[in-house]
Order: structure tokens, then C-alpha cells, then sequence
């Protein structure tokens, strides 16, 4: 997958690229080019330098240009704001995050049952694309189940309607809702366990927090199994974008700064990819003795350096 | 360590105990008896049948009795007013507790200076511990760490002191209690991680509910690494009651309810084991194809059962 005029020393290292070729190379072999967004197009608050410019350029030259998130605490509605406030230009059905993605996973793989209900783990993101598939949910942002009072199944009547437990990041996490939905696992008769994605961490600003999968990881303790992912690397994320929009894989490119979601996503899937060195990733793990055995196609420092095809 | 007069089929199966016989054996052999306590002395709030006879015997023949309990919500003062409650005779220092536990190894095996601090995921008999080894801590009860309103790393102050996290069963777990303490551990350097135990599940009257393990496992989860545990199965608990009391464990036996706990723990300390049925583990966990690798040396229904050697 490696070009013959890209750089490598073995085809088991990714094609470091830093020239106006490389770039041309990569314009001319990928038609659809999806997004991470955190840690590529910005970090926290802060637009990437060129990042605007670069998706821009790929528009110009009709490339199809897709946002792929895991955060599921946004709807896609409310993720494009954040594009808006940044200045960058997209638009909602170029946005895939694990909250639609998850919604769509329930209608449309699972076919759960109109009359069957999620409980919910997640916030109000979750719950909106829930909403907007027609899905039926009980938990998640209810004040009912937002509380810090102990919690006792003697004064709990479980819905027998609940189908599948669903669990994001959740910042209200408690212990009355990890109660509810282990037991709901537990006691209804074939309900799904489903989380919207695994990030172990969450970065932010000022450092790391607790991300989904640590959200997630009570549950999956308590009941010594599993759950179905959904979001990156996983390819259910794929087949929700393959559902709303054509592309070639092997003229696609996934653009990411994680090895272990984004990489390993767009490699599961037969995509190229494209990490760049602006999030997580830091050059010492993909370098060295210690290097990853996740090898992207390429590495360049930022999104930014795209620029190069501007001059 | 069955003895030739017990019913064995290979040495690879516990012996099942039901004659009067197979209990004058046991009494002969042991001279220390521990025991779990839910599960094999009570129920929830309810005692097993003829388990005061049952210890009354035991202490009228010199036996030393020991009471061996995961439960870290509790301090052994406190643990002690359950047995008050259900008339079972046991003094404070004959209860062992994993809160209890927990502070012995903070002070005498990491031997952590009295200027540092802990910071807990725990409740009020975990605190009481700490407190009366002398050990500072922060969080656990503390009003500003138990909310559900949101956590920034922005507006934290983290206190350099803490020099261990240490996570129990915690019913008022939040985000801001597993932020704290993930970046306690990933920020202050030479920061222990501990748990009092690893018990997946906490048994109530109306079922499970998640246990100790499963509250500290989004710290497990995001960190990428394991705890140091200090309950059963693991040693540090034994170690702890051999600080406090002599025994012989050739002359040892652990009664308990749980194979990967009590059983586990047992075997693991060179102590014979009685399983008994009053518990979580079911027959058919013993038994048949899918038994369990992990063998008690005796098996019996109920702890009653040795009211056998009072006719």
C-alpha cells in the first residue's frame, strides 16, 4: 500500500512524508478522506494551524470529506456546532459519531423490537440520536437515575420492556445506574450489552480523564463478559458510513492521531492511514524498539503540512 | 490432606462431609477455624441455621475462631455490632476485615510515611480504619468529592501528599471521585494503587449488585494496569491476622462460601478449606464437567451441619 516514490526502509514502517510529492502522491490516490476530529482538526478549544485550509483544498479537488468521532456525549447536531464555532466547514451527514453510529447499530443490525427499550448509560448527545432512529430509552439524563442515594433492588421495579443496555461516557456516573443496568443485563431474557466505543481515556486541556470504556468497565467486570462495540476501531462504525455514503477502500484514507482506535479502525476496514502527530500518539511509540505493532501507511506531523500542495 | 476416613474418589475432589464421624475428624485436625461471614454465618440479615451452636462448640472444645470478611464498608467496631445484632458471640479482635487489612499494609508493609495521605474511594468503615492506624486521608466521605456535578482537571488542586489511592466498595462512586484518583496515580510519582478487594459482585437479599472490584475497575481500566489487592484470595490478609494471632496452618482450616475467594485464599496459604453450600457457589460448581479447578479440600451443605457432633 506503501507508493514506491514515498520514503520506507521496510514495508512494516509507515512512509514518513515531508515533501509537495508526497503530499500530490496522497491527493491523487485517496478520493474519500475521513477525519478524526480531536487531536487532528483541533485540540480541545484550539484549531490544528492549516487544518481549515487543508480540508478546503480537499473539497476543491472533490474529494468526499467525512468527520469520524467516538465521543458519543454530542449529537451529530451538536458536534457540527463545534465545527461552526471553529470555523470549519461540515456539514451533519459528514458527521459519524458513536452515538449515531449506536443508534443505528440498534435499529438496523439488531432490529430491536419498536415496543423493546434501551437503558441508557450516556448523555443527552446519546439520547438525542436515540430519538431521532425512533428508539425508546429509559436512564441516561432522567433525575430518577442522576442521584448519589444508595440504591436497593428490594425498591426497584426493573422494566421487563428493556432490550439492551447502551453505555458512553457518562460524567453522572453512578452507582444506582451501574445497579440497574448490570441487573438489566442479568435478569432480561436476552438484553444486548452494547457500549458506544472503548477510549480508555478522554483528553482534555489540562490532562486525561476517565474516557467510555472506563465508564463501561464496571459492567463488563461485574458480569465477566464483554460488551458489543461500537465506535472505533471497531467496524461497525465502518458499516454505519458505508450505509450513507459510496467509497472505493482502497481509494479511502483514514486520518488519525490514535494508533490503538483510528489506525487500527481504517486497517480493520482496508483503508490506507494517515496518522498525524498533533493528539495522543507521540513519535516515540512508533519509532524505536518499543514501536507499536499498529503501523500506520503514513506519518506526518500535522494535517497542517498539506499545506505544501498550496504553494 | 483428606484424611483416609473421608469419602474420596482421587485427591482431586473435595470430600464430601455428612456423617457424624467426618465432623469428629474435622474438630480433631483443626485447632483454628476461619470463617467468611456472608454466606456461611448469615444470609443478609438472616443467620444460618446452627451456626451459634456451631461456634459455641468450637470455642467450648479451645478452638481459636476467626472471622475473615472482604466487606470494606465496614470497620471491624462496626462489623462487630452485626454479629451483636444476631446474637453470635465475637469480639473485635477476632474480626478481620479487608478496611482493616488495608490500613495494616499502608503502615506496616508499604510502611508509607505519616506525612503522606491516602486518597479513598470507600466508605465510613474504611475511613475509620485509616484512622485509628494513624494514616491521613482525603476523599472517601468528603461532601466536595461526592457529587454528581462536573469535574475539570482546570480547577483542581491536587495535593501533592498523596502517596496511595486506595478503592473499596464505594455506593456513592462518581466522576469526580475516579478523576481524582486516576490522576492521583498518574501524576504523583511513587503513587501506590490499591484496592481492598476484587469481589466482582456484592450479594444482597434481592441479588447481586457490583462489588468492590468492579468499582475500582474503571481506574484498572483507564490506567492500562492492575492493582495491588489486599483481601481474599490474596495473602496480605493472612499476613495480617498472623501480626495478630499464632497459628499452625497444617492445623488451619478457612470455611467459606466463594471457590475464588475463600477457597482460593485458603489453598493459597497452606490451609485446609471447608466449602460450604449456603453461599454463591452452587453444586454444580463442584461438580460434573464444568466444575471448577479450584477444589476445597471438604465439602458440606451448611455450617449447621456440625451440630451433628452435639447428638
Amino acid at each position: 500500500m506503501t507508493p514506491a516514490s514515498l520514503d520506507t526502509t521496510t514495508t512494516t514502517m509507515a512512509a514518513r512524508l515531508s515533501t509537495r510529492e508526497h503530499y500530490a502522491d496522497l491527493l491523487d490516490k485517496y478520493d474519500t478522506w475521513l477525519f478524526d476530529c480531536d487531536g487532528v482538526l483541533w485540540q480541545g478549544d484550539k484549531l490544528i494551524e492549516g487544518a481549515t485550509e487543508v480540508l478546503q483544498l480537499l473539497r476543491h479537488h472533490k474529494k468526499s470529506v467525512l468527520f469520524v468521532t467516538n465521543n458519543a456525549t454530542k449529537s451529530r447536531k451538536n458536534y457540527k456546532k463545534k465545527f461552526d464555532s471553529l470555523g470549519v466547514e461540515a456539514h451533519v451527514d459528514e458527521i459519524f459519531g458513536s452515538a449515531f453510529a449506536s443508534a443505528v447499530y440498534i435499529s438496523s443490525v439488531m432490529k430491536m423490537p419498536k415496543d423493546k427499550k434501551v437503558y441508557v448509560i450516556g448523555m443527552a448527545g446519546l439520547e438525542e440520536e436515540l430519538r431521532e432512529e425512533g428508539i425508546q430509552y429509559i436512564g441516561g439524563t432522567d433525575p430518577e437515575d442522576n442521584t448519589l442515594g444508595s440504591f436497593s433492588l428490594a425498591d426497584w421495579t426493573p422494566d421487563p420492556a428493556v432490550g439492551a443496555v447502551l453505555c458512553g461516557l457518562d460524567t453522572s456516573i453512578n452507582y444506582t445506574k451501574l445497579s440497574k443496568a448490570f441487573n438489566y443485563i442479568l435478569r432480561n431474557d436476552g438484553c444486548a450489552f452494547l457500549v458506544t466505543n472503548e477510549d480508555s481515556t478522554y483528553p482534555t486541556a489540562e490532562g486525561l480523564l476517565p474516557g467510555a470504556g472506563s465508564v463501561s468497565a464496571p459492567l463488563r467486570y461485574a458480569l465477566g463478559r464483554d460488551p458489543i462495540a461500537i465506535g472505533k476501531p471497531k467496524g461497525t462504525m465502518l458499516d454505519c458510513i458505508r450505509a450513507k455514503h459510496d467509497f472505493d477502500p482502497k481509494r479511502t484514507i483514514m486520518v488519525g492521531d490514535r494508533l490503538n482506535t483510528d489506525i487500527e479502525f481504517g486497517k480493520a476496514g482496508g483503508l490506507s492511514t494517515l496518522l498525524v502527530l498533533t493528539g495522543i500518539t507521540k513519535e516515540s511509540e512508533i519509532t524505536g524498539p518499543n514501536a507499536s505493532p499498529t503501523v500506520p501507511d503514513y506519518v506526518t506531523n500535522s494535517i497542517g503540512d498539506l499545506r505544501a500542495l498550496l504553494s
